[in-house]
C-alpha cells in the first residue's frame, strides 16, 4: 500500500518537495518498502501553470484534500500562522500526520498541535521549520536525551547572514547588501521578518520548547534586528579581528529561567558561529557531557528544506510502518 | 523493572560511564521510565582500588559477567579487537544487546557483529567508535535517509589534531607537539594507532559499511600519518593561508566505487574542516538535497564518549521499551 500524501502550499519548498518525491522514489521505497505518491496540492491560483501530473488533485480548496480518501501524512509549506493552523488541526483531528516546514506558525502554535497530535494518536514534525536541512529537531529530540542541554546559540536565519557576510565581505552598507540579498533570490520583497529578527525568534521558541519544554514570555525576549548596522560598526569589528553576526540565542539558568534573545553580536575567530557565512546557518549546542556541539548547513533553499521534510516523513513512517487508513473515512465522505 | 547493564573496561571511558550514570539518574529514569543499575564490571587487575559499590561485581573473570542474571545491555569500553569481539559475540548470542565504543573492534567486525546481533534478536551500537560525543554515527544512520550521500570528510582523530594544532601555533616540531599531547593527556605513551592515521582509518571504515553498506578493500586505502610533517610544511602552508589537517575521506563515484584515504590536506579558509582546532574532531558530509553538513565537536576523552554511549543506550530502550529477562537465564544459571 502507498503512503498517499498532500502538498499544502506549491512554492519553492512545496514544489521542491514534489519533485524530491518523484526523483528520490527509489531510494524511498527501499527505505519505507512502499512508494510514495502525491495525491493532492492546494494551491492559491488555480490558473497558474504547473507541472503537476494530470492525476494528482490540484486545487485551491481545501476542503476538497481533505476529503481525499486514504490520505496518509499532510506536508504543510505555507507561509504565515492561518490558515496553515486550522489546516492543521483539521488533518490531525483526522488522524493524519503534519509535516510542516512553517516556522511562523509552529512557534505560534506548535505546543498545541503536538497535543492535537497526541489526542488522536497521530504526530505534528517540524524539522524543516528550523535551520532548513540542518537536522537540529532531530539531533536535540532524538539524539540529545541523556546529556543536560545548558545553552544553544544559533545563526537561524540565512537572508540575514548573507546580507551580514555582504556588508563585512564587500564594505557596502545595509541597503546595498539587501538589494544584493534581493537580487539573488536571498530576499523576499518584504524582507522585514528576516531583516528584524523575527524568523530568527521564531525558530528559537520552536527550541526553547523543544529543549525546555516551554516558550519565554515573548515580551521579554530582546529581538534586534540588522537594518540599523552601519558599514562604521563593521569596520570597527574588523579591526578588532571579529564579525557580527546575527546570533539567536537561548538557556536555562540553575532556577530554571529561562533567558533567551535575538542580536547582532561581535564574534571572535574561536566563536563557531563566526565561520558561518552566506546563506548558511549554524547553531552551538551547549550540554554537560558531551561538551559544545556545533552544526552547519544549508539554512533555507528548496532542497535542504525538502530535505529536512522528506527526513520527517521517512522517520514518521519507517516508526510507525503500517500507514493506518484514513480513520474517519466514511464520515468524511459523507461531507461530498 | 530496572535496565540491567555490565561495563566491559573500567579505563578513562568505562569509569566515565559509571559515574555519568549516578549522575544523570533522574534524568534518564525520566526518559526510561525505570532506573539502569551497572550489575558487573570487567576489569584487568582486581587489586586495583576503585570507586565502586560495594553491590557491583567488579571481576577480571569474564565469565561471571556473563552468568550474572537479568542483564540488559553489555557496554564495551576495552582497546583492541580481541577479547572485545569474542566477549562482543556471547553477549550478542544470549539475546543481549551490545554497546561500543571500540573504534579497532567495530572496523574489523562490526559488520559480523551486526550479523550476529540480528540473527539472535537484538542491536549492536557503535555512536561512541567515531568522533566521541559527535552524534555522526545517528545522523547518519536515522537522520540521512532521503538524502544521498557522496562523500565524507573528517577530521576523527584529537591527538592528531591537536599536535597539528601546536605545531602551527606555536612552530614546534612533531616530536615537541607529540611531547605536549602526552604531557596534556592527549596521547598515549605508545601514540602510533594516532599520529600514523590508523585510528581515522577504522573510524573511516565503520562510516563506510555504514554509508555506502561495505567497506573498500582495506590494501587499496592510502594511509599516511603526520610523523613526517615538518615545521617547513607548516611554514609554507601558513604562508599560502592554509593549515594541515590529517583528513580522512571517502566517497562513491557514479559507478559504485568506493575511494577512501587518510592523508595530511593543506585545507584553505573556506573549508569548515580548517577551523577544526585542538582536540575536537570535525564531520563534513556532502548529499544531493542537503548539500553540505558539518559538524564539530570534542572527539574523545571521558564524559564526551559516555555520552556517545549513554545516548545510544537510551536510544536502543526507547525503541525497545520492555526489557526482556535474559533469555537463557535457566540454560546459564547451569553453568554455576
Amino acid at each position: 500500500m502507498p503512503i498517499n500524501v498532500v502538498l499544502l502550499g506549491f512554492g519553492t519548498v512545496g514544489e521542491s518537495v514534489y519533485r524530491t518525491i518523484a526523483s528520490h522514489q527509489d531510494g524511498l521505497r527501499k527505505i519505507l518498502g512502499t512508494e510514495i505518491v502525491v495525491k493532492g496540492v492546494l494551491v492559491k491560483d488555480a490558473r497558474k501553470p504547473r507541472n503537476i501530473a494530470s492525476d494528482v488533485l490540484v486545487t485551491t480548496d481545501f476542503k476538497k484534500l481533505l476529503e481525499l480518501p486514504k490520505i496518509d501524512a499532510a506536508i504543510e509549506a505555507i507561509v504565515g500562522v492561518e490558515p496553515a493552523y486550522t489546516y492543521g488541526v483539521k488533518f490531525l483531528n483526522a488522524g493524519i500526520p503534519v509535516i510542516t516546514a512553517n516556522k511562523e506558525m509552529a512557534a505560534h502554535k506548535g505546543e498545541k498541535l503536538r497535543r492535537e497530535a497526541d489526542a488522536n494518536g497521530t504526530e505534528f514534525h517540524f524539522e524543516a521549520a528550523v535551520a532548513g536541512g540542518i537536522p537540529i529537531i532531530a539531533v536535540l529530540n532524538q539524539l540529545l536525551h541523556a546529556n543536560r542541554v545548558s545553552k544553544i546559540e544559533g545563526i537561524l536565519n540565512g537572508t540575514s547572514n548573507f546580507i551580514l557576510s555582504t556588508m563585512r565581505g564587500e564594505g557596502i552598507s545595509f541597503d546595498e547588501a539587501l538589494k544584493r540579498a534581493q537580487r539573488n533570490g536571498y530576499a523576499e520583497a518584504d524582507p522585514s521578518n528576516d531583516i528584524l529578527g523575527k524568523d530568527s525568534f521564531y525558530k528559537l521558541m520552536i527550541i526553547s520548547e523543544l529543549v525546555f519544554g516551554k516558550q519565554p514570555e515573548w515580551k521579554k525576549v530582546e529581538c534586534t534586528g540588522i537594518n540599523e548596522l552601519s558599514i562604521k560598526d563593521f569596520e570597527e569589528a574588523s579591526a578588532g579581528g571579529q564579525r557580527i553576526k546575527l546570533v539567536a540565542s537561548i538557556g536555562k539558568d540553575e532556577d530554571g529561567n529561562i533567558t533567551a534573545a535575538v542580536e547582532p553580536q561581535s564574534l571572535n575567530e574561536t566563536h563557531p558561529l563566526y565561520h558561518v557565512e552566506g546563506v548558511d546557518n549554524g547553531i552551538v549546542v551547549h550540554t554537560d557531557l558531551l561538551g559544545r556541539l556545533f552544526l552547519q548547513g544549508p539554512g533555507a533553499g528548496g532542497l535542504p528544506t525538502a530535505s529536512a521534510i522528506l527526513e520527517d516523513l521517512t522517520q514518521h513512517f519507517q516508526k510507525n510502518p503500517n500507514p493506518k487508513p484514513f480513520r474517519e473515512a466514511s464520515k468524511v465522505r459523507a461531507i461530498h
